[in-house]
């Protein structure tokens, strides 16, 4: 494994953003859905699916069962990392792209593969981005794609420098407010952030039970709905497209659920998916100047 | 023509507003092509039109093109309308709509016979409130339908009273954060809103001359983009559904410079679409308490 | 049981709303520890405990140890209520205090036990309005304390109308900013506001799975400290007083751990109080006109 | 013509700001009234007149009546400009000034000329630039004044050097708040601004249809009065003299009609003056800490 | 002496405003400068002077030298009033003015005079409202002058019922962001507010010694000028005129020195006008809708 | 004496800053207050005492009575000084600190010696500097207690670089939000701040004459409580114990009255004390991160 060095200063600020790397660090084998599903093909992703899942799969010879679940879970989520990239517009090969908290770099090489153009990914975790540098060696990219151990809300990167950035599932680690300020900071005039998240619904009023219990199982911050959009509208990124993915990703999680790599928390995703208290959204917005 | 009064005192409180009222009162004739293309069904549209025009009306009889464009034009504002209504959710028979700035009628129409629920319409315009509410009449709906002389920025409506209200392409001629102010005050929990509207291209910078072309033409002040959101942010309102209409509005203009009914905005219109200095969007919304 | 209706409209506006009274109301013996604390001298508390606890208690005879615990246990919930009304500042019989979220009552009796005035106390729990008036009928001061089936949010009651009001562990399942507007509405000029709660830290960096655990387990959305201050200064409620509570309050769960009471709570509690995730917090305040 | 290279970057930021830079560059004879005026005594302005303008040039010998209606209307358009510097207050020579969004720099040599002072003028039109800098150059003061390719939002000037900024009617083609923003950044302690500028009147309601056209006639984005005083509060810049200058500019307009230079928005300039649906104001400000 | 009632409950709120009606009830006699000089014509102002003082007063007869000195200074207040009445604008017959802290009712006289409409003075001095009325009855015009025992932060009138309001050198007694409030309710759209004021100069850094010995003399609390146009911005109210009488009062204030009415005040208002760290300041602004 | 050459620029901005430190450079006799207390033991203070005098220090003989008082007065200073570090948490010897507005130096020599830390002490006094510098030599801790000439408000010192800071009675010369963002910037997350300051109380109202008499004396800008916790919570400064220290206090100065060093002060602030119109208050607050 590679030493990963911070480029600059200690990304860990608080008792809160250790416990987070440490979660991601120290048990890298917890996270099997994420390892297992990646050994597919080797796009490691470390977010759900979208889109109808072909329950066949659960059909069939028992021993190869599982298997084929897995193969269909993460023909999903590459699904979901591909409607992310169809947000991006216009992307030239000598752009410079940022994945916002980048795990093991799954769409980060699609977003390579797509686009031609150079990918940074940051993520407070070193086994990350040991992980993901590795990846991109095999991959022979390491010119193109790099993984960084910072925090995407101080990453250092040049003002202006990025034509566009993308967090998948990963503003629950941090205030909204802050990282929105780091992103506008980082995008050029035009340029465009995509958020895959999931939120709480505040039409429901205040976070169900449902939501914390998976916040307390990720150890994250689910936010609500309105904050995604106060935050953005607090730092010059403009939505263009907004869409609720939750109907899209409910068979998902059904599948999940019969798959051996069940952790439990489908039940309160499930479940605060369909009492409307959560929701998974996409939002694309464009910098601009005020 | 019924005799309109005002239901709680002067609804015009500014000069502008008077020549808003002006404009749409004094020369029912002038916007032809609004009265010429609701003459095709009944339904009198104040908005333009969206989808994949049948680009074969420009062909056959020289004596019939002309309103075989009128009919084709106003199956693409029908289908807008349409659209718009998708985005309601689920409204019931015993909720109550409303349509700010109604115009003659048609989207309320649509929404009656949609969800078989109470609508009403405003309009500082007192000559449209007397022909729709004519037009509800002749319909058999004056029960369910009804046009009001007053100002969308203060309804005098009770607070928390309905379920959806939307606006059609007509939030360019009043400030946002009062409307939405106003809005936000009259909807129930969790009721939504829905906006259709031309606005300024943020990203393009500034607004363009040929956006000040469109306002100088009628008399209204299109809104930047980014000042939605703002609005919406400032007012418990949070979008849940937003989509870039631009592209599937450009046909509808392209045929309208075909029709004898054009007015020269037509230029400007595709113009600014086409250099990116505007766009045509649908924001959806739901009221929230904080 | 006396039936109970809401005295204007349904204080229950949100789905959430619904799910917090749902827990208080249709689980009546589910909270055994306030239930069997109270019964120790007919104070029904909801909120925990303060001071040092004499730990003799877990010692002596094995068939009233657990009696010993919950009267101790129960003695550090009346010092904790004693500690809040003496914030209160100078009350004096003529006055009106508020109780927001006043459980089955034990804070309004010694309130007016102490200072012989008009104590309202508010709460979304129909079962608990009833309990708490029945209390007060026992008591032979319905004239004086009387418990509403209210939102605290939105009490109807006049503005200016309050010498004092008081949270007693209770903000927890509200916005904070919602909830000061209405306290500063309540209040009149000069008038003091007391607030014990528990807050995640700041200082820790964001909420600790810990925190969400005790979330999770109340269905209630524990705030930072930091906004209980914003909050406040945007309501023009000026903090005169603050103690951080947490080693005050750290022996009573030690103790409470030992009774067969226990919950299970105990543990998030402590962990989030020792890792520094968590403050118990007092905070007072007067209201001022700008 | 002197290459004019752009000092640091590309000041051109949005096709908003390309747009206007072409406008003033790529047809300087367009701008036939600006140039025809400054060849009277070689001071080039890009800005209107005030005051009582002398109307005996209408009569007299046709073949010298256009030439004495330029000289006239010149002669206002310097009393305005001097009325502008009487604003700056207590000018040494040692101070430095400077001139957002210099034109040909005719404001700026009258600067010079009166407080012998050092004046930088700044303009993205990098015509204007070239040929400012030439005057200067015949004037013989390229040591005291000079022009820069940049933009005014954002010079690179030095923080806190500027004893005095005056905005010649050119903030309407920017973000108030952005430049105000840099202006405070770029003022000493106690340094003023000074700002003439066209605005619409809110008194009115919303932009009239007259201030649109002449909006579209120059690609610019006249903003409401409540604007100008909303930005330099946010900016610790704060009022000390505010002049509404229309009664004293109308007469100007009027003569204009007369001269074969008229472009048309003398009819838009005229009528929103006279609907009071637009002002011509000018703003004095001093700098302060917060 | 006429009964004065509070007309919708107590005016006086805080002890600070109970503080400052005592200082003008109780000591009537003690504020004799505006006594002695209201008894030249019958106006009582409370307010100072504007205007080149005729220093031949100070010559000729010993013996009649302190009343030429007096009438001169009333002049002087006089021409004050009726500055700040001529920015008043087009006030017609049929329009209702309001005097902001009316005193013994100077200006709201001269303004009935002027305008022949109705004027109703509010003052938190029973005195003064006792007094005023008495002279209003004097003058035979209690039918469109009265005076009102009210607070101006809240007055209970009517929302938009006034053309114009004024404060003559009393906003230092109030909050300015609640009585903007105020005011900004209470005006119709357009309407006018104009305001006297002493203010402390933000140019000079903060409050001087001089400014607060000021203070402490009246038991005001002078506010920075920048304080004055946020208060504006932040509530609708838009300067269209603002001009620093400093210069013109500080004649006033020498020829003052030489009276017997001298209290001895002259020195810090001379001594903080002269080193900027006071400015006499007259703002006019205009009611709009955002 | 030490020449005291500014570190980064004259730190006096603003002619009300220049008075400030003239006030305490040029009249170093003039505060014989503090000389003369100082003189007990070597430390000088530059703030007031707080607990219970010992009053038999006004009996014995008349000749040592004022030695006694000045001892005693002197003592409940430094108690005061210890009540303020105990706030400080826990420093450890490797941490900085920073005492704004340090005076001659007082407490900053407490601190080290309690932490052993460094401490750099600052204030725009070059006199004060000067003395304090001159005492670290004596004391032989030059090495880690360091007085620089400096404006809290714009230290130049490093951001994150302080474990905690503090201010003794100095924040009544500066604007709050300028120095809290100044200080935020300074401390490392989790940083603490504490403040001992003299606060005009809101409940009164506004600001009483008495506390304006207080700034006259000292030509200080005393601020509202309110102020306080408005520019804490803009400033990610999170209150965690507020004491309000006023009947603490108010004993010190009925005792001072008594000592031949009184300056006239003592009443405005017994009066304003006991009116309540004034308060003497500890704040201690937490940098967070938003």
């Amino acid at each position: 494994m590679t030493m990963v060095e911070p480029e600059t200063g200690n990304p860990l600020k608080t008792a809160y953003q250790k416990s987070v790397a440490a979660y991601w660090n120290d048990n890298p084998n917890d996270d099997r859905v994420n390892t297992k599903l990646g050994e597919v093909d080797g796009l490691f992703h470390h977010h759900y699916g979208v889109g109808e899942p072909d329950l066949s799969v659960l059909e069939g010879p028992q021993e190869t069962r599982q298997q084929r679940i897995v193969t269909e879970l993460h023909r999903l989520e590459t699904a979901q990392a591909d409607g992310l990239l169809d947000q991006l517009g216009d992307v030239r090969p000598g752009d410079r792209l940022m994945d916002g908290g980048s795990g093991r770099g799954g769409t980060s090489f699609m977003a390579n593969q797509r686009f031609g153009c150079q990918v940074d990914g940051v993520t407070i975790s070193e086994y990350q981005v040991g992980f993901a540098n590795e990846q991109a060696a095999e991959r022979g990219v390491t010119d193109k794609v790099k993984f960084h151990f910072k925090n995407m809300l101080d990453t250092g990167f040049e003002t202006g420098s990025r034509r566009g950035i993308w967090t998948n599932e990963t503003t629950m680690y941090v205030d909204l407010f802050e990282l929105f300020a780091e992103f506008s900071r980082l995008l050029e005039p035009g340029g465009r952030y995509v958020c895959i998240t999931g939120c709480s619904n505040d039409v429901f009023g205040e976070r169900s039970a449902a939501v914390s219990w998976i916040d307390a199982h990720y150890g994250c911050n689910i936010h609500p709905r309105s904050d995604y959009f106060k935050a953005l509208a607090a730092n010059n990124l403009v939505p263009v497209n907004v869409v609720d993915l939750t109907p899209a990703t409910i068979p998902y999680w059904e599948l999940r659920e019969h798959s051996e790599l069940a952790t439990g928390v489908e039940k309160p995703f499930l479940k605060s998916y369909r009492e409307g208290s959560f929701q998974y959204l996409m939002i694309t917005a464009d910098k601009v100047s005020r």
